[in-house]
């Protein structure tokens, strides 16, 4: 999977109190957090007593692309970058939602879903709530805004009555607050710069800034950020978590720690798996599908002792905006991104690892390029089981249209795509990869097993056949 | 080095013959062809009768990003891309340059540098010719319509007036035609799709459309297509070439053939060349500068069996326009492209592979990164020799700054970056791994030894200095 | 006053109810009555069930410069555009402001000013209504959903509360409503064009789609368009109305019909007023300030006898944005836009008819240039009586900065200014000028009576001194 | 005829030497010259030395909208705005044009055209000139540029060859030159502010910087302005001139002076004139349509002493670009831009003052809309002869499509747009009000004598039919 062009990324977020410079440090951590969301991008930024906001469809630079406000100066602020799950994609959509009460402000940007927003949102409106978008985040806003007491007693109250997930980074105009649900879906974590706490979704954001990485904002926790320091509010968390492991497996970036561990290291412990359950004889070289598999592919070559070669090279100003010349050539089209590298390929017997099949329809094209670049026989390898359920927590799925391991065996993919042979990662596999128990993961994914009830009745739908008689429904 | 930010490149060129769509193919060429200039991008396009053009500032897909003119059609055309190494940056430089005569159009695009510009053009404005810019192009054109005879006729003997680099694709209303300079400077192949006969800088333009590689057009040979077919003059040729050893090293794709061999393989000889010559003993990864370090990486790690690891990763999203937040927060920019991978580096003994060392500051930089993020030792090693020299054919070196290397031994840069040892590949050991002989290179940034001389005064300062009495020129 | 420079005006909002293509005629409403608001401009059009708004900033055919929206199909809708008279000027606060109720839609573009705004978002702040926006209208939406009943009940208990001037247009996705406050601050007329009703701010708006003008929408009265065909509520009426005497004056285009009575004959009944009040002996031209004064001029001149000739010609690009160059030449602005006519003025003893003198600076600058292109005397008149107070009903003269008017006698503006005479109308000619009594005027901005009681403490401060110690505060 | 929307100005041009920021005074000149062309705009300034230039599509403050370039310095400069009389519009035909020789810069802007064009290319390109755009002004420069001697010398040899109309500014690095040729087709004016020398196709761009105005530079005067001040070199002569009536009729702003006479004034002669003519018994009201209307009317009123009113109001906001809604309401265009005023009309006989009848399919539409404004009776009266000929010295009439007085009888136009009586002045009396003798103007498109030889091709086709064999053609 190519991880520019598919976007089905929920979101990115990031806070910060106490630092000199908050809209720098933000912008720079939604930089880092940019493959999470590419449709929009925003900044809310207060000094202690005025709120200044700022947001624009498009990547953080475009967004930004005459500088940061010059009013938007303070001690603290968020940042979102979205790609919508919930909500079509127009600006007043785009995150963080600002509440511009007379007396209080309140902002907050979110990564996650929320499964019962339609039952919530009418008892809302019921007792006269407006709402201008249909996004989670103004649900949260809404939600938290009429109940009493503190902002924390609020907050607690509310996430008592949300169902699914949530990651939040929060602002008043004197504090930050974090909070993630009871599952702990989605990831956050806590770093610091010098007196500056900040929050981010992945600890790159971090890295960008030179912050030090301290600890995740652990499942049911509200931890806030004020002048007083930091402190922390543990709300109801259950007895095992459900952690998103396609987090591991493809969305976050190779070079964070999620979940308190490593990308890199489990995403090559995943091929190392692989070699193991699924091990090609004969091999000339191991070649990634670029620029997601090359981390399995590694693993794969150091535990089968395959020689790992770049077979496919990218080209790198993919990412940018493609106007399709004209349909008579639009089959071209793979080859825009990847080419594959004759010299590398010529009379070989290769492994190609990637990280899934969606609809098959573009790996069949890639293996009929390698075939034609000379390859002698192509076994793909990919790193985890096959995806067959939807996602109800923040991951679109379905926006990549059907998925082919839903309706087809493993036999009948490998033969769909033209490869000699194919093999997933096995369910068992890939949690023996993972540095965390497998009870502690949600992998709906894979298992059709959703932790959290799904009510709504958009969800009573097959992701293969988008009707709800489906006998591939669990 | 990084191959997106250092715009070092001189142009990209594509024409083609005989096809129905040739904006298409064109379009698609330039986005292959996009790594060799980035500022401005420009199609031609004749129905063999009437020429369409249109050009403009920025990466193809901007330029185009309304889509190919609707009146683009016809069956031949050229397009280029352009990073300016003679004229300044502005739309009326971009290429390709098109003469509207009356009874005639000429349209050309050239890559490489005139090194007796002034003196041609002088002689050319004494006799009423009118310059509208200060590019080789329109001096090109110029020196060819003030000559008599037919077109083929005229450029043989307007080349046995120009010196210096050219590869050039030509358009008339019904021809195209291609040209290399006597010494094969820079690269030019011939492919074909079908019956459309296909021009371009590299290989990976033809793989692109799905064209097949045919030859390269040889030192001194103009090649003409039109409804005859292909047919060759071969001009006059050196007894040996000097084609750019740099496209090897940095230049090209990896995917591309330049000079009728593989770029990738090439960049893995360099690698186990200087695993030879300058192993690391005890080392635990070899960790590649992306993306241009990667290949020799690869053949480091072959060579020496120090396993390849991924030490630092790139962000995806660079290469897009940055708008640096603010001054207080620029000493970060080091970390917006490249975030080194902790879990990777931590107390590990470590090679990096790099293609050069520019100014040094840099390196210094991500030395020092990679230090911060738990490296024990850090041994800088380098695909190429030191480059001293400028280079007056078409490389603008010079944009880059003073090279480190012009006035520190290789010690005293080591001493500057702060590694623990620091190599360089040798000069022998770089020919060892290039597929063709010494002697048909042109290798005058790391030696001196200019194959043509150069005339123009604009050339007689050291790189180093900017002075023409300093000790350091040859 | 220049009618284009010079942004003080409220609004323009324009509605329609069973046309086949609503989005159409509701542009070319906006388009007419652009002089209304510059700001931004927005249409939300309803085809019974769904509802598609679109908004943006700047001119109307700047935010729809790209088409109508595809999607904008049906037959209902409003359209609004704006100039900030509360709220800065943000696309956020653009209208026409929407709410997305799950069940219902609400829609609606206000001209006017609340002057309770305050009170009355705190109190439904109170009961958790989150605003996201400090715009009236945002206001108006939360008070009108949170009451209880049919639409139109909760309408006429939300008019209850608020207190100031509203002319409104809501939609509902089967319904076109039209409301005016009690008393009548801001115009709102009604016209039919075929099946279709229609309400705009002035007829001018009929006019470009050649509907048919039927009467207003009287003061207090809540008209309602669906498919019942249309029907009305008379809500509350105070004995007189409370009618903006500046839209005769300046505000509203010449050629529309405002409060039943056409504009053009009563700015040219203040000029014959003028010529009867404040006659020039020996006078050889009347010289309108174009535009605004033309009218009155021609009153003027009819009146006196004395010729109207153009005695500044205005340039016919103003309007457009103007970089001005540098500070060196900045204080040639005043030509930039009006250039007087040396061959009309030479040697003239002239009568200058302005509508407004607002600080004195620029009608000090053009008394010096028409000086400097001859005229022996220069005699100005100005066809209303000096403004002294503010405006608190939506119109936003504090923008003009200081009044010359509140601080200076007639005589000391005379020798200001530099002309030989200078006189306004007086307080009873103006009302001897319009068609309708005095009581059913407000003319608070000339003698500081104000109808609606003013509560909010930003009022409380004098136009011309910013402070709330002021003698000249009534 | 409405002079924002009919754009058939050919260009306005401006030159000044010895000012400290020509840049500044050039962008104000063509400001003020923007009714003269609204295709492209454009500035090259020198300060000795170096010379830079900016040219761009659009107005002067679209092309300028980022401000003047910073490096735009120095003491001499010229500029230009124009509208395509040959050439297509593209950014590579914006002038000024500019040759940027190793030794001496050059640059020029032209308003007219050279009707032997094609004759003078074709023998230049012979001799190895290469033109990139097929301008009046590039073959100027070339024509100039190859001749020898000093570039006066040059100057009066080219202008030897050249045939048509020209006004000409052009630069070296430390000169202005300025000329106009022997019939003196189009205006051009010399103006003086402090030290500074200006040149300006209309006064009305000196009035706005606050220069003074000199005289115009003579029909075949060459005017040389640098540093040891001005002087002028008297070319052949004709033994009358052929200045373009039309300018005094409609192209010029009524507040300059054009050949050395006030515009205001000749247009209210030629409404005095018209009243004298072709009066109408018994009228209410005369009104003019706006703009280009008023002054006739000012005269036709002045001249019969029936009242003047504004019948027809204007939008302000016309000129910007406006993007028709959708088909089904295009016929509405006419109200876009001009509204009838019903209570100026209401029953009465009515004198329609205009200043042309194109096709009249307009002017049939506004008599319907003023007929269905209630006027009892139209009267059109037309400030000039009916317009027969096309115009080959820089009006494009063509454009404008076929002319209805080519192919009717006054009696059958009347007919065609629906009015009661129509009636043009005569020959006779437009010569009548001019301030020079009939023999000193270019009046051909009234009477098809042409002053000027046309030898190419192109124009060999009536305007009516655009064939050759039509016996329309004189």
């Amino acid at each position: 999977m190519d991880d520019l062009s598919s976007k089905r990324e929920a979101c990115g977020i990031f806070g910060v109190y106490g630092a000199e410079n908050p809209a720098d440090l933000i912008y720079l951590g939604l930089y880092a957090l940019q493959h999470r969301g590419q449709e929009s991008a925003g900044i809310v930024v207060s000094d202690g007593t005025s709120v200044v906001a700022h947001k624009g469809m498009g990547l953080a630079p475009d967004v930004f692309k005459n500088g940061l406000p010059a009013n938007m100066k303070g001690h603290l602020g968020i940042g979102h970058v979205r790609y919508s799950t919930t909500g079509s994609s127009m600006l007043k959509n785009a995150q963080p939602f600002l509440v511009e009460q007379i007396d209080r402000a309140f902002a907050l940007g979110h990564n996650g879903n929320i499964v019962n927003i339609s039952e919530l949102r009418r008892k809302l409106e019921a007792r006269g709530a407006i709402f201008q978008t249909s996004t989670d985040s103004e649900l949260i806003a809404h939600l938290v805004l009429h109940k009493k007491g503190s902002l924390e007693e609020r907050l607690i109250k509310a996430f008592d009555e949300l169902k699914g997930a949530w990651s939040l980074v929060m602002l008043t105009p004197d504090a930050i607050l974090a909070a993630r649900d009871p599952f702990g879906f989605r990831p956050l974590c806590i770093g610091r710069k010098g007196d500056a706490i900040i929050f981010a979704s992945e600890t790159c954001a971090l890295d960008i800034i030179d912050a030090e990485y301290i600890r995740d904002v652990e499942p049911g926790e509200l931890v806030i950020a004020d002048h007083n320091g930091i402190r922390s509010i543990q709300g109801p968390r259950r007895s095992h978590s459900a952690m998103c492991i396609f987090e591991y497996i493809y969305f976050s970036r190779p070079d964070s720690m999620i979940f308190e561990h490593g990308v890199y290291q489990v995403r090559k412990q995943l091929g190392l798996q692989l070699a193991l359950e699924a091990p090609v004889e004969g091999a000339d070289v191991v070649v990634p599908m670029p620029a997601s598999g090359n981390y399995a592919a590694l693993g794969f070559s150091q535990g089968s002792g395959v020689p790992f070669e770049y077979g496919v090279i990218r080209n790198h100003y993919v990412g940018r905006t493609f106007i399709q010349p004209s349909s008579a050539i639009r089959n071209l089209g793979v080859r825009l991104k990847l080419n594959p590298v004759r010299e590398i390929l010529q009379d070989r017997k290769i492994v190609v690892i990637d990280d899934s099949i969606v609809r098959g329809t573009t790996s069949k094209l890639r293996t009929r390029a390698l075939r034609e670049a000379g390859a002698r026989e192509i076994h793909m390898r990919i790193s985890c089981p096959p995806i067959k359920f939807p996602c109800f927590y923040g991951v679109d799925f379905s926006s990549k249209g059907e998925l082919i391991a839903c309706s087809k065996t493993v036999e009948q993919i490998c033969d769909f795509i033209g490869a000699d042979s194919l093999a997933y990662l096995s369910l068992e596999g890939m949690f023996r990869a993972m540095p965390l128990p497998a009870k502690d993961f949600c992998s709906a994914c894979f298992t059709g097993k959703y932790p959290v009830k799904v009510v709504d009745e958009y969800t009573k739908t097959c992701l293969e056949c988008r009707t709800s008689e489906c006998l591939h429904w669990p």
